[in-house]
């Protein structure tokens, strides 16, 4: 849903859009699927899939054998994947060097987010100083920009924008544990979230429930 | 080499060492095998690898079809691999966050180095920042370090100080193209700079070198 938010910004901002998304051993592979037919359909140039091992590291219930939380818990929940968007955004970084691109879009939030540590304003305005010394940019003189346009968006908002935007939501996965079709649990973190961004939006929730078991 | 006394640095400051390669797709993956050798015999608690496929964003002699240049040329090389040392970082990160680990050791270099940015001090002093920021450390009130000993060191002085530590340069892998056996080409600039640091050292040269085609 917010990558899919992201993108028709960044498309409306009228960016040539090199879509990434990183297979990093997730439950929910299906958002990958998803992912690449949202670039298609929103006019994305390519899109393409890095693959990443984090399973091999596992601790988290997104990369390892550990259940999907179905009620809200206190503090930073199991879902949280370590590390996982500063390794996302770094092969997304490496990927725009190769492109010859400064600009780099992510989906992350800092409202209705689920305590995350790397959905922070300050995570990203640290990822954004590293990229700039990490790679050739400095040497060249141009500046790489890490734009988070969702940052200070509720997903309420985020829900608003995606319909003003054309979004299909009904083509997204934000599941944690979504099946093979795609279809949603509607039980876990960013089940509640996403219908309840709905819901506060006054839009119907076009989700894809999986039948309840 | 760099990274072989990096472990017994650590090992003599009396750290539990979890080592960690990364499969990226390198030409040289006879490395990740020396890696595991030397892992087990300077005494680390374990060694692992992660694989992640940056040979599908390309853009480097070391991870797409480009050739490794035999002389040195001027600015930042085609060995250069975009973002790899964050890439590198971050996937350590992740797992540091996992193991409960508060300390990161590498082997980045800014004297005798080939020119790359993300092997500068203000590079590591950048991610260092990042990760207090990116993990639950922040939230938990207390700080990872990120610790590149070998920073102001030149190869020679690398080469004196895996003397002391015992460090078996014979089984270390630096080369660019070291062939299945970890036999080096003798002419690629990671070749050259430990060449001289041997000579400079006034230490005999151990590396197994191929037989010239």
């Amino acid at each position: 849903m917010d990558s899919a938010v992201v993108l028709a910004l960044a498309r409306e901002q009228g960016f040539a859009c090199h879509a990434l998304s990183v297979s990093y051993g997730q439950r929910h592979t299906s958002e990958l699927a998803a992912a690449a037919e949202l670039a298609r359909v929103q006019g994305a140039v390519e899109h393409k899939v890095v693959t990443v091992d984090l399973r091999s590291i596992g601790g988290s219930a997104l990369t390892a054998d550990i259940d999907v939380p179905e009620t809200a818990g206190q503090g930073i929940p199991v879902t949280y994947v370590p590390a996982r968007n500063t390794i996302m955004l770094s092969i997304a970084l490496g990927w725009a060097e190769v492109l010859g691109a400064d600009d780099l879009f992510c989906g992350v939030n800092a409202v209705d987010y689920s305590g995350y540590p790397d959905c922070r304003p300050e995570f990203i305005a640290a990822f954004e100083r590293l990229a700039n010394l990490a790679t050739k940019a400095g040497v060249e003189g141009h500046s790489l920009r890490v734009h988070a346009p969702l940052m200070r968006l509720g997903k309420a908002d985020i829900a608003r924008e995606g319909a003003r935007l054309g979004v299909d939501f009904s083509r997204t996965v934000s599941c944690y544990q979504a099946d093979a079709e795609g279809r949603a649990c509607g039980r876990c973190d960013a089940c509640r979230l996403r219908a309840e961004g709905f819901a506060a939006a006054g839009l119907a929730d076009p989700t894809r429930y999986a039948p309840r078991g």
